[in-house]
C-alpha cells in the first residue's frame, strides 16, 4: 500500500496549483490591506515545519519588500507572561493546525496591541484563523501523514504569493503561476533516488547545508531527516557552519548542501570544494550542473528558476529523501514514533 | 601544562568582576541615549557563539523592556545587496573580534538609515566598533583559545547590564553585581565533572534542551561540544524538540538539559519525565535538586540565582562538560581542526 507520505509529497504540484487557481484574490485583498497600515516590521510566530516557512519569510519580505522581520520567541507571551510591544507592526502566525495555543497567544496580544494580524492555516475554524484579522487557508487538504510536506510548500507559496502582491510585482506574480510545473520536473528528476539513498541507510549522522533563501530549506530537510528517519540531522547556514560546527566534518560524513542558481552560489562552491577536502560525503541539490558535480550525489533542479522560488522546489528531493532512507531502514512513515499530527505547546 | 581554554573559562569570575567595575558607566550613558532615541524594535547581528548571546538578548530586552527582536540575516545585505529598513530602530552588532564583515555591514546600513547603532566586540578600534555609533568594550583580555567562553559570558553580561539601565531597574543592578560570586561557586560546584564526563568519550551524537532565557545556554554549549569535541551536538527550545526532533531519542541517547529554577521549571520538568521513560541519558544542569535528580549525572547551580542571570551561570558546566570531554577523547583544546579564531564570513 502507499503511504500517505509518499501520496501527499506527490500530490505537491497539484495541491499547489489549485491553491494558487483559488487563493491569490484573497491574498491581494489582505496585501492592500497590509499597505494601507504601512507596518514598520514584521514579526512572524509559529513551530516546527511552519517556523522553517518563517524563515524563508524572513528572506522574502527582507529582500523583496525591504521589511525586518523577527522570528518570535513565543514563550515570552506564554511562560513570562509579557508581550513585546509589536503596534505598528505586521504580526503573523503560521501553523498547520492552527491550535498551537502558544503561536495563537502572540496573535491575541498582537491584536490588542493594535498590530495588523494574519494567520496562515489549513482550517478555517482553527484558534488561530479565529484570533487573527486575516486568515488565508493552505487548502491543501487534510495531511493525514505526521511529517508535514505538502503544508509546508503551501506555507511557503503563502508567502511568495503574498510579498508579490505587496510589491505589486507582475512579471513575479507571472513566475509564480508557473511553480507547479517546476514542481512537477523537480519529482521526475529525482526518480531514481530510491537507489542511491541506500548508501547512507546506517549513517548516525547528518549535515545540511544552505543559505539565503534556502537557509529554510536545509532546516526543513533536516527536519524531516530527524523525525522520519531519527537521524540526528544538523542544519545550518553556510556562513554559520563555518563559525564553528564545520569542525565535526571528517571524511565520510554525509553533507546535504542546498545550492540551487542565485546569489548564494559562488560561497556554497568554496564550501563543497572545502568539504571535500575534508572527504566528506556531499549531496548535491541544484539547477547548476557545474555544482552537481562536487557531490557524490546528486538531485538536479529544473533550469532556470528564479533563486527566490527554488525553496520550493529545492525541499522536494530532501523530502524525498528522507522518505526512501526511512523505507530503506525498515520504518512507518506515516506515524512516527513519539510524535503526533498536533503538537500543543506552552 | 594548562591549557589556555581551561585557564579562560576558570577566568570567568575574575573577568567579570572588571567588567562590571569599568564598563557600568559607559553602558549608563549609552542606555541613556537609547532611551532617549525611543527605539520601536531592535535588530541584532552576530555570528556563531556572539549569535547565541542574541539569542538571550531577544530574552532580555522582550521580557524586560518590552522591545520586539530581530535577529538579523546579514546576507539580506551583503548576498542580496538590499537594506531593510531599520530606521527607528535599535540595532546591534555582537562580534568578539569585531572583524565579520557581514555584522559590520548590517551596521553601516542601519546607521545611514538613521537607527541607533551599537557595536559590542572586544576591540575598540575593529571595524565594528568604529562603524557603529556606540561601542561597549568587553573588557575580556586576549582570548587564546579558539573556542569562546570569557567573551561569551562577558557579551551576555553587556546585555543584562544594558538591559537593567534601560529599564532603570536598581534591584536588578545590585543583584548583576553578585554575579561573580555565582560564577564562582558554580565553578566549584563543577569540580568533579572530569570523572562521570569519561562516560561520554565514545557517543557520538548528544542534544542540548533549554527554553527561555536559558534557549540561549543550550545552543552555546551545544555548539561547544561541536568545536571541541566533534561530536553532533543538536540544539533545541523545549518546544521545538517537542514538535518533532524527539523523535530521534531512543535508550542511551545523551541529553543534556539546562534547567534551572524559574517559569520554564514545570515544562523542563515534564519533558526530562518523557525523556526517561525513553531511556535516555539525560544530564543535568539546574539549581533544584529534586530536578538534578532526574538526570543519570547532573551539575549543580549555587541556590537563589534568579531566571535572566542564570544562562550566565548556566552555561559554565556546559564549557567544562565540552573541555573535559575533549580531553578525554585526546584532542586539542586550543586549536581544534579547521577552525580559526577569527572567521570572515561574507
Amino acid at each position: 500500500m502507499t503511504s500517505y507520505l509518499y501520496s501527499e509529497i506527490m500530490s505537491q504540484p497539484d495541491i499547489l496549483t489549485n491553491f494558487l487557481d483559488t487563493q491569490s484574490e484573497n491574498i491581494a485583498k489582505i496585501a492592500q490591506s497590509i499597505r494601507d497600515f504601512n507596518p514598520h516590521f514584521v514579526v512572524i510566530a509559529a513551530r516546527g515545519t511552519s517556523d522553517n516557512a518563517a524563515r524563508y519569510a524572513q528572506y522574502m519580505l527582507g529582500i523583496q519588500v525591504g521589511l525586518p522581520v523577527s522570528l518570535a520567541a513565543p514563550s515570552i507571551h506564554t511562560l513570562y507572561d509579557q508581550k513585546p510591544n509589536m503596534s505598528g507592526g505586521l504580526v503573523i502566525g503560521i501553523s498547520q493546525s492552527g491550535r498551537s495555543e502558544d503561536v495563537r497567544q502572540v496573535l491575541e496580544d498582537a491584536r490588542e496591541q493594535g498590530a495588523i494580524t494574519l494567520a496562515i492555516t489549513n482550517f478555517d475554524d482553527s484558534p488561530l484563523a479565529l484570533t487573527a484579522k486575516h486568515h488565508i487557508n493552505l487548502c491543501a487538504g487534510e495531511e493525514k501523514s505526521v511529517a508535514a510536506t505538502k503544508t509546508y510548500t503551501t506555507e511557503l507559496a503563502t508567502i511568495a504569493l503574498l510579498t508579490q502582491h505587496l510589491t505589486r510585482n507582475e512579471d513575479n506574480l507571472n513566475r509564480l503561476m508557473t511553480l507547479p510545473s517546476y514542481m512537477q520536473q523537480t519529482l521526475d528528476l529525482a526518480v531514481d533516488m530510491d537507489k542511491w539513498v541506500q548508501r547512507y541507510c546506517y549513517t548516525e549522522r547528518i549535515a545540511v547545508v544552505g543559505r539565503g533563501y534556502n537557509y529554510a530549506t536545509a532546516f526543513e530537510i533536516s527536519l524531516k531527516i530527524k523525525e522520519l528517519c531519527y537521524i540526528v540531522g544538523e542544519q545550518y547556514s553556510e556562513a554559520d557552519f563555518r563559525h564553528g560546527p564545520i569542525a565535526i566534518i571528517s571524511q565520510g560524513f554525509p553533507v546535504i548542501a542546498v545550492a540551487p542558481e542565485g546569489k548564494t552560489q559562488a560561497l556554497m562552491i568554496d564550501l563543497l570544494q572545502k568539504l571535500n577536502e575534508k572527504q566528506a560525503d556531499c549531496i548535491v541539490i541544484s539547477n547548476s550542473l557545474d555544482i552537481c558535480q562536487l557531490g557524490r550525489n546528486s538531485v538536479q533542479l529544473p533550469a532556470n528558476i528564479p533563486e527566490w522560488l527554488s525553496p520550493i522546489c529545492a525541499v522536494l528531493p530532501g523530502q524525498l529523501f528522507a522518505y526512501h532512507l526511512a523505507k530503506s531502514k525498515g520504518f512507518n512513515v506515516d506515524q512516527p514514533r513519539g510524535l503526533k499530527k498536533v503538537t500543543i505547546t506552552k
